[in-house]
């Protein structure tokens, strides 16, 4: 790869994420070279995706060109790449666009979805972790009921406007609720000749509560909310195949339905390389205190791929954008104190709280300090997620359509770009 | 096609743009039935198609479901749905989801790409005449300066950054435009360690006058627009062949270059049904002044499809917008009235004049009373275009784009959100 070589030290980040980002941007004007690699040009604002895939918001004011992001910063280097392999011994990074030499080398490569080793949901389960990933359900929730209007067998139509999402995080509360908004706002009126009140959300939880993570105010609120919505919550249910008709569970339960969203679990999105002794369960990297890996003290990981184990988080942080981005500014100090020869620091997290949606005037908010739920919590979700969003234009626009959708209960962006296609390799990434 | 039996006369639609979709709401509220065809579930706002394809716009920002518009019309159905052939004596449409009996049809299917049968170019080149054909582009023009970053090839990393249009008609002539001012402002920020001036934009075109239909001082002072933005005209010169590297023409000239865009002709979207006798040249269908097909007094064509010759329009009416919603009205109301038997009114077109832009602060603008260029037209083109955009909410997302693109002198929305597939046949449309 034609990086032009640099008496600065080169680190080589591989990922564009909250993580990776932040991180560039702490070394900004240090005398570092940086090179951020990642398979898109653009950096995914994650938590909105189930919005683009609803048709709330357009995929464009949810991403920021990671060049945009760099161009300020002189000797850094963008590339478009995707990464096989690391060779810890040889300090390089094989990738499609060829091989690169680091000296110290960062994996903020994030989490993908983990589908427990069940192929057949995999093959025929949709998810969400990606823009195209988000677009694709789009034209697939969107041509259900295209479709559903062409077919006179009746446990067809069903089929196709039943819903099953599996998973109660806040990925699957939050898809839920925008799906039952969808069905009491627009669908009555897009296909007045369809009974739309057919229509199913299914919400399938493996364990006796939704928003596990958050505090049990926030996980028996967000049922109300959900119930409210019209949404069916099923707990302590858990899904053991799809064949693409047909989604069994562990009881005599089963779901006929031509929409399966898998939102059950997420993991680590590993690089070849590394040894297993410095991998843990779940596809994450084992780190200490400074992000390092024990066995390559010039290499780090942070954010989802990375596992810091302490005494407070025995599994690690929660696979969110809050870690991410502190362990990006955290590493960014530190790799600056390792090359000026000083200790490095090690990294404590700030928990600010989280947070999910249901719905219009309805959001759930654990703070540290206390927690709140309904209208304001709905406020603070929206205010939040505005000032997070990169980009100015962004939150212009997606500013916009919210007040849009929220004062004409509507979502504009549902148009079936490209058709949809479970096997067209580019949406599985 | 499982359309409700209804006791008004059934009036077919193929197709949802700006002819099919004025003639839709003029029907409003009458004692028909309205079933409209078309094989995307939106409406797409073609002259705003180049900004998408240079990263200036969201694609859903100029699109509208045409659900949407339906929506309030009782007897109002829409059907996602592609055309296979109609069969006038039978009285039926045979579609891809079966087939559909009317009492009138109207053709409003529009116009494709016209490579007056160069195979080679159709499969090496690039067109313009949809969102998924615009996002297509978008993405190979931003792949190739991502690819020229990794060559050392100074010829390929030439041909990558080479864009050749073919035809100086308004879609070459804006296209142009916004891509050299993607090379002034954009690429030197994105590309600081690619030496973009080398990049060139090449406007083609046959005879010796670029926008033709538009007036001398238009073509002359877009020109001079164009030569300052760095844009290289050849006039009086006609592409004969592209293999996917080199494009030749009919004299020695050559151009090395990785994306070539045909912009040179469009004819009318036909569906097979028709006897040629009423077919003419360009693939348009030769209507009477009621826009009636004559061999059949219950069909009509609107729009770029059809060719209503007079003595002001010889060759018929231009193919753009205006003509497409003028004769959408006229036979709205020419429909009722046969409904009624009252005598129909023949079609006049109204001429409002023609625009095109050429980047910021740089439009020409020809009325029928006077013609004027520069700012204050670039500032006419805006509001025009702003005005005939469907949807409240694409104006406003479309004006937040356009206030923030001219205040920053950025394109922001240039993600790779699909790679590049020129086989990919959803593009092809």
């Amino acid at each position: 790869m034609n990086i032009p070589r640099s008496s600065y030290p080169r680190i080589v980040i591989i990922g564009g994420g909250f993580g990776g980002i932040s991180l560039a941007k702490k070394l900004a004007h240090k005398e570092v070279q940086v090179v951020l690699l990642d398979k898109h040009n653009y950096h995914t604002f994650q938590p909105l995706l189930y919005q683009v895939s609803t048709g709330g918001l357009e995929p464009d004011s949810i991403a920021y060109p990671i060049r945009k992001v760099l161009k300020d910063y002189p000797n850094f280097f963008f590339r478009l790449a995707e990464v096989f392999q690391i060779h810890p011994e040889k300090k390089s990074v094989v990738t499609n666009i060829g091989t690169l030499h680091y000296d110290y080398l960062v994996l903020a490569t994030g989490s993908e979805t983990n589908y427990f080793g069940n192929s057949e949901i995999e093959k025929n389960g949709m998810s969400m972790k990606s823009i195209p990933e988000s677009l694709n359900l789009r034209s697939l929730i969107l041509e259900n009921f295209e479709q559903a209007l062409l077919t006179d067998d009746l446990h067809e139509r069903d089929a196709l406007m039943n819903f099953v999402i599996v998973g109660g995080g806040p990925t699957g509360v939050e898809l839920a609720g925008a799906l039952a908004e969808i069905k009491k706002g627009i669908l009555p009126k897009d296909y007045p000749d369809l009974d739309t009140r057919r229509a199913q959300i299914n919400l399938v939880q493996s364990n006796g509560r939704i928003l596990k993570e958050m505090s049990e105010e926030a996980s028996s609120k967000a049922e109300d909310f959900l119930e409210k919505l019209g949404v069916q919550i099923w707990k302590n249910t858990r899904v053991t195949g799809y064949d693409g008709k047909l989604a069994t569970t562990a009881t005599e339960l089963t779901f006929e339905t031509a929409t399966l969203i898998w939102a059950a679990g997420v993991k680590g999105a590993l690089v070849q390389g590394l040894d297993a002794k410095d991998l843990l369960s779940g596809g994450r990297i084992r780190v200490n205190e400074f992000n390092q890996v024990e066995a390559w003290p010039n290499i780090f990981a942070i954010g989802d791929v990375a596992c810091l184990v302490s005494e407070k988080y025995p599994r690690g942080h929660p696979m969110m954008a809050q870690p991410a981005i502190q362990q990006g500014r955290s590493l960014g100090e530190n790799l600056i104190r390792l090359i000026e020869d000083k200790p490095m620091k090690p990294f404590s997290y700030w928990d600010k709280g989280s947070m999910a949606t249901v719905g219009r005037n309805k959001a759930v908010v654990d703070l540290p300090k206390f927690k709140f739920q309904g209208v304001f919590a709905w406020f603070v979700w929206m205010f939040v997620h505005l000032f997070f969003l990169i980009g100015f234009r962004n939150r212009m626009v997606v500013f916009v359509n919210w007040v849009y959708n929220y004062v004409r209960f509507d979502r504009e962006a549902r148009l079936i770009i490209r058709p949809f296609n479970k096997d067209y390799s580019a949406f599985k990434d």
